[in-house]
């Protein structure tokens, strides 16, 4: 990774070593080594960091009972364009500093916005410009771009599902700016979260008509990236609620069966936010195996939530366990491709000092790469996967492969039950001892 | 409807009688007139309630924290098949006393479980027998029948998505039979709910191979109903969880999904349960909007349950107001079709009387035949309806048109907003005046 | 009710009129009828409606993913204090219109919060005074007044508890003008609210000097209360978590526990906020029984939450059925005594029009007026109390009455069973016959 | 311990031994190595596990969907007393097995229920006389008894807030006999969970009253206990809800305002259980530092819920990253006394071999003794606790000293602030610091 050469926004804090499991330095990596070379990879290369610009750089610690807590010395300036563009100097230099190869933005985050369209499309050009000299001097890439759709009064009601086509009017106008802006920046993937797609009260909802409008805007954006040679990959975010009620983008299943109706699954993965999957009523872990299963496992928006509060707390994840429970289906899959893991998740209120955005950071990413290494090991050794394999065996030859070819039907199977086969022996699933087997390679550690 | 000529279980309750709204005998209906013409059906035939013969006949009290409290005169004999029968006589005696035009069934809460399938198969004939009987002699009906394939041991981890095909074929066996029993009674749905179809942990699951197996399973379904010619609607039951873990079939989207993915769509429609939807995240009313919005809408388990705790508590539901909000889009959907409503709630475990059998049921039909009278009345007016229509009317022409008719993309649109529209003027969605107008609906009555 | 002199901020809007359940008039009351006389007192006086100055003035639907979307005409002016000078005239007029008698308020909400603490005393000052002549004007009065001590960052760890005891000395003199400021207004009521007075993470927390700190806090109020005569009544508004993960005023429960422990208990009562209740997993009505059987119940945050979503939604509640169940055991209470039904609600974000504010107050003081009216009759006719009465009748003589003496122990009850009791009978508890009676009251209104 | 003579129940399986964290044998202990003498105490006296009678021995896998799934061998026999005897011999040699110091009882797990309450005292005395020699012959002790008021339809509306004083009554005498047993079997606390204490519905309740009913029976069974100079400990067990929709002992901030309500906290502590707790809305960390604030840390049933279920699921845990975060304030609080770590968890219901039983328990005290060892090295080394310290410091001279003795009041400090101290800094609380140093701790291990 090459060296920014902008004046240090940190400069009491060096790029951020790997000094092992022991290491009684706070500031450094204890599992997350970037350039280890792990099967002919880099760590970095396999991990695919990615730093979430809005979180990093524009969360203030704001809530809704009180303004941002978190103040940064490089915001200021004599105008938006030039604050945005020290702030992204800093940015940069962050990155680089973390170690992490990629970043994603909003484009509002990244750009001031304008009095007209026009002039939001002026800021974000030059801002854009900016991000492309800083990403060529440092090295680091854009694993994806977005639009945001949701923070402006004009969404209130939804972007491409607000019932003004004035607004899916002006949406389709700022996705399309913000695609030209991923292409330009190189991002390997473009994000659609619909975070006031949805619906308030169903009182005022014609919830069939706002779905068709939905599916017609992703279909645009399906053309617009043809025509503009975008190869980059559509990802949609699920999340049930918050802000709005509910949301189309539910989960991963719900997006399954939203895209199969309108006949664009093939053009689309999921990004997979943890608490998003837990609002939602799963795991982490299910949210990946359901995207896995349709083949539309896409990229990951790391965090956490706390499962005993009802809200997005976008938490850094510090649980090797449970991010252990969700790389084993990620590697399974055969890795996250164009995707990453983009740091979605923001500091406590509290946590105002600079470098608390380091803590937060490093305990993220080596909690991430400790859950790397357990679950390679866990894979290698194959027991919870063998296990699994003879659990299912029976459906690996005779009638239980016929099954599943769709040889027999309910005619020859009860022949088969009422002549041959006789009442099933109930068979344990040794829960407790997966859970015992799981929680000794935690506790015995890589 | 017929009276049954078996003497009675009942015999200090007479059959329940429409007595109006004011009525002080707790044992009349207040709202609910079965033969009350109303656009030339009576109420029974638009309402089409059933009993759910589990709950009201075989529901003891039960809790996991205790054994049954409730314990019925009929309740003895000689044998199993014999008490069936007597149970039988006096679940009839009941669906007339509480004019209800259908009842649904398990297969296993009508006839006993036998040794063997072979010995199961015959009582379950026996019993049908009885049943179809009764129906003769009393005039009620099937509205759906369905295989119990969570209770018995055998079914532990799940029926056709159990790892071991021997019990997949025994599940076969079983729903083959039930169709069969559904088909001789003259049932006009045959209902799927997985309740062990899910997981317990996916440290010891392959879920895409489970859901490969969950539909075949279906598939063979819809292949021998074509074969015995059961032309009853195939419903799929969506709950997310309980007793298992995690259910395959979480909520309509899911299912929608999961159908579409195995092209089994064309075949389904779903039976909505309230608190299903509630233990899901979603409102009751959201999951009627979700299945009509997919022309999936089959039919209902009536219920509730209680928000602040998490498990199913399958209540009677007296909330007029919510039930309102869901028939709305019942009757915009046109109704249910060969579907009802099927009280599938239970009695609360201290309320052990037999006369709380009727007060719980007379409950809920009330309820929901004044939902009936106040949806009628509130979609008559059209005063919602039009609020909605006017909200979207920007898309009934010009550029919004072209947008649902995909006669625009991104560029057109975008040109239109730097050119001609501009910047979108936010809308009051006006919530707060729609649930004024809906309570002031609800408040004024029919 | 006086009429204010100042220009019109609400120019289309008249005062609100009564106008009864069938109006077809969005902006008039269908229930409220502020001079109607029951039991010689007017139906204002009974129900002692407040307006909540931050949701109804300083509300701007801002939420945590985007900024406010509500502007409001008279937010402009030179500088600060006189912008919140021309604010409560508005203010004012408002609670005129909507036949409020009462108002609340949190200090900064009223006034700008200065450089020091001098000059935000100062600003607050001015704005008493102000408040006091238009008090005067209109004869509307103080319900309660507080201080905000969770927006500014200086509180971002609490305040009382907040681990720096400068933060602490702080609060104490904030809450001192606080306390200068409603005994000037002549309020009726103190509340506190510790929305930071809790804990994000155990890790950094003492929790036990955190509730000493708290603790001593209060005692201080007390012991300043007495010095400055204020007699007005001091309330703690129980909320379990949001903004902080944890708080320590969770639930009533909880609170009487801290007050007791400290022996605070005499000088308390509660504010119970409807959504609060059911964030700590009780139903408002439970909030209210609990308070009232410690003799603890003082006055009502009335609004509502949507059950599905895990934050504090404060919405405005139009489910009479829901207040009816709430207002029984405050009517069996004697009421709220000093306090009132403040709404604490605010308009969903996109409900942006200047009549949304009227629609919304509509609503709620409609739905509680009714549900007033039912519960009057309710209790009035008295079959719920008796069943209730009639329930416990065991306990009014022989063995019962000398359990509740303390005349029996365990060695006396057992001999009674051995030798004469035996085996008791299990009675129902008629869950579902309450439930249709209850529902009856509510389906045939007023 | 000494060996027990009967016959082996579990011939296939040793008594567990320590081997070590790399141990390849699922059936040894990896971190729990019973006689490893640490302090001055075996590992075994510090954690003083404890097997719960009802669910290793009495669990049968029954869920509301269907019933048991688990048989044991040795469930057989020629009358209810008998079968009790042999089951409790199985019971002793798996608690001798599994190296469990205790054990735990309700009245009606051990000894069948008579048709009279004198006959299920005879019965109990029989078993209880069998449990005395097991216990002698084995050196296993008992934790604790208590009785069940739950599960008998007698109960099915409370035992001690029954509303017939005749249940009352019943349960009285029941109690006193299990006070009884379990200070013949030497039992070193008692425990009462009132899992019927509390309410299905307002409708048909008098909160109050039955307040007071349960506070009485509270005080009988502290009379009583002197009576017979029972000296072991009385302990609550919090629950919120399940089986019953509210229970009065919510959770243990609750239970403190309802003992010192009634004059009864001096002689109650807390038995807390970790799925309890999270039912209530709290982490088991929280629960435990509310406890030991209050001076009333009692025992601990050790479980684990499902944070994404919503009732009680009573797993075993083998998280020892969340068990280490409750281990800390137990041993800063000195441990547990006479109380204990009793698995009130349960198998899953698929889990129906016999060495399952082995694999939960050995899971859930590894995990344990895990945390144990991990909690005692971070206290220790004492950093956390310095952050912690340090961060209060302001309060332990100057003025934040005079505030925690009561030395000053608001106008002391209103005059500090305004001329002295001025506008407090805000200081970062290092949330992710913490959590990063916490990590660092469990992913090195011991």
């Amino acid at each position: 990774m090459k060296k920014s050469k902008s004046k240090s926004h940190f400069s009491g804090i060096d790029t951020i070593a790997y000094e092992g499991p022991r290491s009684e330095n706070a500031l450094s990596f204890k599992h997350y080594n970037p350039d280890e070379v792990i099967d002919g990879k880099t760590m970095s290369e396999h991990l695919r960091f990615g730093i979430a610009y809005w979180h990093a750089f524009r969360g203030t610690g704001a809530d809704p009972f009180g303004p941002g807590t978190i103040v940064r010395p490089w915001e200021s300036g004599k105008d938006p364009v030039s604050v945005a563009k020290v702030r992204m100097d800093a940015a940069f230099e962050f990155f680089q500093k973390i170690r992490a190869p990629f970043w994603c933005f909003h484009d509002r985050d990244i750009a001031p916005e304008g009095k007209t369209l026009a002039e939001s499309n002026k800021y974000l050009d030059a801002i854009v410009a900016h991000a492309k000299d800083l990403q060529k001097a440092t090295g680091v890439k854009l694993l994806w771009g977005t639009a945001n759709l949701f923070s402006n009064p004009r969404f209130l009601a939804g972007a491409s599902t607000n019932p003004d086509a004035h607004v899916f009017a002006y949406a389709a106008a700022q996705v399309k700016k913000a695609m030209e802006a991923t292409l330009e920046l190189g991002g390997e993937n473009y994000v659609f979260w619909g975070g006031r797609e949805g619906y308030e009260t169903l009182l005022n909802t014609n919830l069939k008509r706002e779905q068709d409008h939905l599916a017609r805007f992703l279909g645009m954006a399906v053309d617009y990236a043809k025509e503009i040679g975008f190869k980059g990959q559509f990802l949609i975010e699920p999340k049930p609620k918050e802000p709005t009620k509910h949301q189309y983008d539910f989960d991963c299943a719900t997006c399954i069966g939203f895209l199969k109706t309108y006949g664009l699954a093939k053009h689309f993965k999921f990004n997979i936010e943890t608490n998003h999957a837990t609002l939602a009523g799963h795991s982490f872990q299910h949210e990946i195996e359901v995207a896995a299963a349709a083949g539309m496992l896409g990229s990951i928006d790391a965090n956490t939530g706390d499962p005993l509060l009802g809200w997005d707390t976008d938490q850094f994840n510090t649980d090797a366990r449970e991010l252990t429970l969700a790389m084993i289906p990620i590697l399974n899959a055969g890795g996250l491709g164009s995707g990453g893991f983009n740091f979605d998740a923001k500091l406590r209120r509290p946590s105002i000092d600079l470098d608390d955005l380091f803590h937060a950071h490093i305990g993220g990413m080596d909690a991430y790469a400790l859950a790397f290494k357990l679950a390679r090991k866990i894979i290698a050794e194959g027991k919870l996967q063998k296990f699994v394999d003879d659990r299912y065996s029976s459906f690996d030859t005779g009638y239980g492969k016929d099954i599943e070819k769709g040889k027999v039907g309910f005619k020859e199977l009860e022949k088969l039950v009422l002549t041959k086969l006789g009442e099933p022996t109930p068979k344990s699933g040794k829960q407790e001892y997966l859970e015992n087997l799981f929680a000794q390679y935690v506790a015995n550690g890589v």
